[in-house]
């Protein structure tokens, strides 16, 4: 990265939801962080973790907020691993488009995984009652933790 | 996952680091966590973030210890960018072999990514000295971060 990245830009979509300005499929929130459905999942139950507070990427977080983050992401994956009955979790967060980042808020990705399933292609949308039915399974499961 | 996964292995490669029973290319360490060079890098700098108290995944981790690693984790994003002029950081974790799990001690990938370079292939041993040199430029960049 021969020049700084571009300052947090308070546009982006995961900003919007965090603002109620856009809507989500949402999870979990707490005091720090929220997690909703990944509307494009490359695989069932694929979740993102946010922390509230502003930052692009891994690189320019506050260490509080990614234990927050990651503390919350640990709790989803345990409630995805028991909603979806996976056989694993992929836990996975992207900073700069060079590693994938597509929105600049920074998110971590949890994807329950099964034996023998690829995931699923980038760039898929999934059916609004899919999201809501998988994001109530998750709810489920953290309640039953 | 139909069944309980096995329970922790304390013979584990990781756990044998831990123990000074093998050796790494240290990168950090401190009272909570251990960093060294994955000798099978998947791209120039690829780092492996662990804690030292025992756990198989991010299932069964005790959560301050997922606090300390992805702190740890976040340093070692930092001083990798600038020790490799990384255009972006990848940092990944995979729970049970259907997320791609080798080694069963809870691990954490930091992966500097640029522009147009692909991931190299799993599984290519790199040389040792060129994992010792890669080791010592994250570690001077930790020392000026």
């Amino acid at each position: 990265m021969s020049e700084q990245p571009p300052a947090y830009d308070p546009d982006n979509i995961f900003a919007k939801i965090l603002r109620g300005e856009m809507p989500c499929f949402k999870v979990y929130e707490d005091d720090h962080t929220l997690a909703f459905m990944d509307i494009m999942p490359r695989t069932d139950g694929h979740t993102l973790i946010i922390p509230k507070a502003p930052s692009r990427t891994l690189l320019d977080a506050r260490p509080e907020d990614v234990q927050h983050a990651a503390v919350t992401s640990q709790k989803i994956a345990q409630a995805a691993q028991k909603a979806f009955n996976a056989d694993g979790i992929l836990f996975q967060q992207s900073s700069e488009s060079a590693a994938g980042q597509v929105i600049f808020h920074l998110h971590f990705h949890i994807m329950p995984r099964w034996d023998g399933v690829d995931l699923r292609p980038p760039g898929q949308k999934a059916d609004d009652d899919v999201l809501e039915e998988h994001a109530q399974r998750i709810r489920d499961a953290l309640a039953s933790l």
